[in-house]
């Protein structure tokens, strides 16, 4: 049954006036948002206090909602574990990879990874020893570079600025050959496009639930290891809640049962129940259907922008089958362009040095969004109107 | 001026027939938190959006409510920083501690200092390599085993199961003395009694907000790095709001300036707004007002326990100046004396093997709930109630 995107648009609240194509940073909220935090905060926390982490089940949904997050990602039961940032998801994910891989030193990545995964893995390389080393190559290259002196290939699917897409069975099917792992970073594809990490078999991924899944701003990220891994991995950050006993308050730690030794200290109770409110939205969507009425959204949005507010370049590939869930142009003042264009209540992003990002997500954007996203860029090129000091000015955050 | 307990503890909701002695495990809730993060929710995530990051101040809150902490716990403006859970910061302090003693492999704790802390500390020691070492010794001895191997002392200043304190100025300084740094973990010490970091010379400390400073489940922990490390202290986890420029998204990571280079990924923005709303409860209070006052129900309860419901024996040193907040007693069959006490409202906790665990927190318990909370366990011990099977039965959080 095709999903009814009229329907999930009226599951979320978007402001008046604004025209959303931002949830590839943050995602909008559901409607039944509020109330479900505010269940976990004065229902839960008010009233049963210290016995909320029985009563409530917050003890046990970092692992309810991970099996739900991983439905989505093509993850086995029980492979999936909600906790932490992603940047220290990615610290565990690689520092597992690595210590299953004691004879290579080298972690390989691309220019188009987020920065954070990046700096995440050099830290990780600095606590290592001298001996480790992030090698980070440019996107198209980084099939070419897996030789046999990487440990580790850590990947986020689709490019952050750019919104290319590797293709994950291929790389994975490559790193594996080369005896290298896989780490995929999922956080621009997870809820954005299918990703079928059981069939790409990927070693290890990380995600988080704030972009696309609308969790939220700082909800939970998500790690997954793969189940012939899951009782060797051993988790670089083991805190209590992944020992195999937290309870038992034993001096010396235990790895927990397959997925759990990933969870590290107490899980954030009132992002988790945004995030569970978020995820209900997704009961039956398939994301087959998702991405292919995005792919008809950025289309759009394409052919538009070309025809009547023409940018410097299109940076996003124009194949289908390399893009993700967002499209990006480039041009010199793309800085103040988009701050003309939230100033006229279409939200994009920049990201530095010269490009604009627009996410494309149908759950809630339909295509009158789209072609009045157009009408406002256009507008705001044919007058010139984004050269103003005010648009010029640089915020601390953007 | 001394502080008004009537008018700080009508700041605080607690359930209709409940004596909440548990505050030292997880505070209860001020009035104003549900309303503070509904605002977070609906009016700054759902109407701001991605604009949220700098209109609602989300990307400053660490190091706003970090000073707002920082003066609880003597520390320098400017050295405290909010984020990730406790653990993590344990595994911050710990590695940037280690780092900055190289020559030295040897992390020196107690047998008090809560599991997860030496479980942060043995992953880190296995990430090291081989020549690290976590060595534990009885809390009576973590002074006298400190001697020239040592690179990192790391301490919770006050026992989890025992609320036996240790001496912190006097801790560090041997130390110091010995060529060691010092890491104290001030979960059971921040909002319970004086701590003034900058005149005790510790070098790192870390702490969570969801005990004694009323954050809620999953609340920010926080991290101290004393002035005089704050430009040379590596984060072993250097996330990208680390970075010196976040949004410059270089592919090479830079240390922040000082405390900042200690921020990892994305705040967790429901839990701070509730911990927003927390702290202003703790405005011109003073921690001395307040543990004196925590002593004196302690005291009260001590007396009456002993006189009308002995337990086996009082586990908490008598002595006023080893004392925290908590005050606990051993029994065998504790499990079930705190399961009985609990049905009958009075809420403290069980710590295996045999310890119950009560809390003494001024701003919202008073003597009259301290006499209830000893009428009550003298009943239960009295009719020997706890007997019965049902409070035998050991649920998976306790």
């Amino acid at each position: 049954m095709p999903i009814d995107f009229a329907a999930t648009k009226a599951l979320f609240h978007l402001p008046d006036g604004v025209i959303y194509l931002d949830g590839n940073s943050l995602g909008p909220m559901v409607k039944t948002a509020p109330a479900r935090v505010e269940k976990a905060v004065s229902a839960e926390w008010g009233e049963l206090l210290i016995r909320g982490w029985n009563l409530a089940g917050w003890m046990a949904q970092p692992r309810t909602l991970g099996d739900k997050v991983g439905r989505l990602i093509g993850a086995e039961r029980g492979t999936v574990v909600l906790g932490d940032t992603l940047s220290i998801k990615v610290y565990q994910a690689v520092a597992s990879a690595l210590d299953m891989n004691p004879r290579r030193k080298v972690i390989l990545s691309d220019s188009g990874n987020f920065p954070s995964d990046l700096y995440m893995a050099e830290g990780l390389c600095r606590t290592l020893g001298g001996q480790y080393r992030l090698r980070t190559v440019a996107p198209e290259e980084a099939m070419s570079a897996i030789d046999d002196t990487v440990a580790v290939v850590m990947l986020t699917e689709v490019d952050y600025r750019t919104g290319r897409r590797h293709h994950m069975a291929d790389i994975t099917a490559r790193a594996h050959e080369m005896g290298a792992l896989a780490v995929w970073d999922l956080a621009h594809s997870a809820g954005a496009i299918p990703v079928d990490l059981a069939a790409a078999k990927a070693d290890f991924a990380v995600g988080c639930t704030y972009k696309y899944l609308n969790s939220g701003p700082g909800g939970p990220a998500f790690i997954y290891v793969a189940p012939r891994h899951s009782e060797v991995a051993r988790p670089a950050l083991s805190g209590w809640l992944g020992h195999e006993a937290p309870f038992a308050f034993d001096l010396t730690y235990r790895p927990g049962q397959g997925i759990d030794r990933m969870r590290v200290g107490t899980p954030a109770v009132f992002q988790m129940a945004a995030l569970e409110a978020a995820l209900e939205v997704w009961e039956g969507v398939d994301l087959h259907d998702v991405h292919r009425q995005s792919l008809r959204l950025q289309d759009q949005f394409i052919k538009g922008v070309e025809s009547r507010a023409p940018m410097r370049q299109l940076a996003t590939p124009r194949s289908h089958l390399m893009r993700g869930s967002q499209v990006s142009f480039r041009h010199p003042e793309g800085y103040a362009i988009m701050q003309a264009l939230i100033a006229e209540g279409v939200i994009g992003d920049f990201r530095a040095p010269d490009i604009l990002r627009f996410g494309f997500t149908p759950l809630y954007i339909d295509e009158d969004d789209v072609a009045r996203a157009v009408n406002v860029l256009a507008k705001i090129m044919d007058y010139g109107s984004w050269d103003r000091p005010e648009f010029k000015l640089r915020a601390a955050v953007t």
